[in-house]
């Protein structure tokens, strides 16, 4: 699939899922859209992942050479952005697909609608949950495969970046292992899967569940993207959802480095990791005995790599178990403990 | 408000909705629609509760009686059942609003919309959230008021029941309390209220923390309405969510006697009482310093009052706190440690 994916203004730092994309996912990235920095490359800026050029929009690319248009970016409270329509509409009269993880659904709106009508192509809101989820049956724990869970001291502290490293490195060892995505980049990245914090909370293990039921006869190990934290002021339901909606066999505890405050929810202190392993093991031991067997840490925030280092061993000897840093200091370690 | 209630087939023993309006709701019930016991009256099967006639059905009333029509029971999966249209209908035509909290919305069913339109009355549906809710803010603790949260061991042991009575017998004692409702049972005695199992799952702490917001002000104390329970396979989303969105001050720990196994998935343990008490307060800890300091255990099952007076002798030894069956025994161990 060749893919072009819009990031105006916020790339790289706050594109949280363009790069995403550009790390993980299968597609040919044909281009980034961003008008500021048109004219480099992704390469420019971020050595390490696919590469493609940074163009002004989509009137800059043949209509050809592309598939679907994936919005990489989101405004804070998730709305559309009207500067964007320009490359949406020119998106749809090419004939491409559009993929969105807005809050604002591109399917709800009359012109988009309209075009996508006109021309035979495919408004996709990620964030829109299928109609048919329903309460878990709390059988997950059955399934044959191994299911293997990241869970977090906060949010934004790399569960899905942990997820898709493990992943991709598991398969390079020679593993057979899906990837349960949860979140709209998960989701934007495989191609498929439930957006959990968007559906009846009544159903957020069931949305978990019934991904776990569809996956687990295809592979031998099933990691799923967890997301928040179990003592987040706001997000913990969805967290708590996941957890036993997936009943993991094994959780990998992520964490930055210093945090010290709830992102966002700064009056809350982020409590002692013993904290966090008993809470995810003690919730954890009615339904699926998930316990905490590594830990990953992310580093971003420490510009030497030898006081990264320290801090990743500082996290293994508090939790006890194997750490890394699956970014800078590879996912080997971790693998070991899983497998 | 002068209400009719409809319980078809299910009074009084799968009436849940009915019974407890009829036992904590302000409203004047004028009849109970069940045409198995037409004739009969609600004190003849429940003695302790508002009594009421129980007629065939609306059409044995007249309009001038009655204000509304409550649904007061739920097939399982929430649907309407059409032998009720009839009722639904003739309500409509008197004029009445008509209350419901089933899954399917009565609101977006074209005939009574089309009735309620042309006799000017309104189609409540409770399980239905306002479209305005969003993230928890993570303020609920701030509040002045004092809160009181019921938790559980399970789904279905009285943890309504329980907010009833306290909040009830709080009030008469000269306490000014008010009850943030969180079910539709709940929501329906108090006439206002968000279906927190039916909210995005992203907002399962805000839809509770909005309520507290809107409420503290008013009253000394919150008692909070609980859902569910923390180790539950496919409930504990909500359970989470409310924990911390209410930022309670204290828990009340609701159980019901002899439970062994989680209701309706017998393949899962009810672990300890301990275990319980260490995931409410564990998971209270990092936001609001909630304390489990009374129990409330539900006796239904045990015939005899000499057995049930130690079954809840033995569960408060077992908690270290003051306990009671609220129906049984009364409230007043309880309030005691609450007040």
């Amino acid at each position: 699939m060749n893919v072009a994916i819009l990031a105006h203004e916020k790339f790289p730092d706050r594109a949280k899922t363009a790069l995403g994309v550009l790390r993980y996912a299968d597609h040919d990235a044909v281009a980034v859209l961003d008008w500021d920095n048109a004219g480099q490359r992704v390469n420019d800026f971020v050595p390490d992942v696919q590469d493609a050029p940074i163009r002004e929009g989509m009137a800059d690319l043949e209509a050809d050479e592309v598939d679907t248009l994936l919005i990489g970016i989101a405004p804070i409270g998730g709305g559309f952005v009207e500067s964007w329509r320009e490359d949406v509409r020119t998106a749809l009269e090419y004939g491409c697909d559009v993929v969105s993880g807005l809050h604002y659904f591109l399917s709800e709106d009359e012109e988009f609608v309209r075009l996508a009508d006109e021309h035979g192509c495919k408004l996709e809101d990620v964030r829109k949950p299928p109609e048919d989820l329903t309460v878990s049956q709390g059988i997950a724990g059955e399934v044959d495969a191994e299911i293997i869970l990241t869970v977090g001291t906060d949010c934004s502290v790399g569960k899905m970046t942990t997820t898709m490293e493990l992943a991709r490195d598991a398969r390079e060892a020679g593993h057979d292992v899906g990837v349960i995505p949860t979140g709209q980049t998960g989701i934007m990245i495989e191609g498929w899967g439930n957006p959990i914090d968007r559906v009846v909370s009544d159903f957020t293990a069931g949305a978990v569940e019934e991904m776990i039921l569809e996956k687990a006869d295809e592979h031998d190990y099933l990691f799923v993207e967890g997301q928040g934290s179990i003592v987040h002021p706001a997000y913990s339901a969805v967290t708590c959802g996941i957890l036993h909606g997936a009943m993991a066999d094994k959780l990998v505890l992520c964490h930055a480095a210093g945090r010290e405050e709830i992102h966002g929810y700064e009056s809350f202190d982020v409590p002692e990791l013993s904290t966090y392993v008993d809470l995810y093991e003690g919730l954890s031991a009615p339904v699926a005995d998930g316990e905490v067997v590594a830990g990953a840490l992310n580093t971003t925030n420490l510009a030497d790599d030898a006081a990264a280092q320290e801090a990743v061993e500082a996290y293994a000897d508090e939790l006890g178990v194997p750490a890394t840093d699956v970014i800078r200091f590879g996912t080997d370690d971790v693998l070991e403990a899983l497998f």
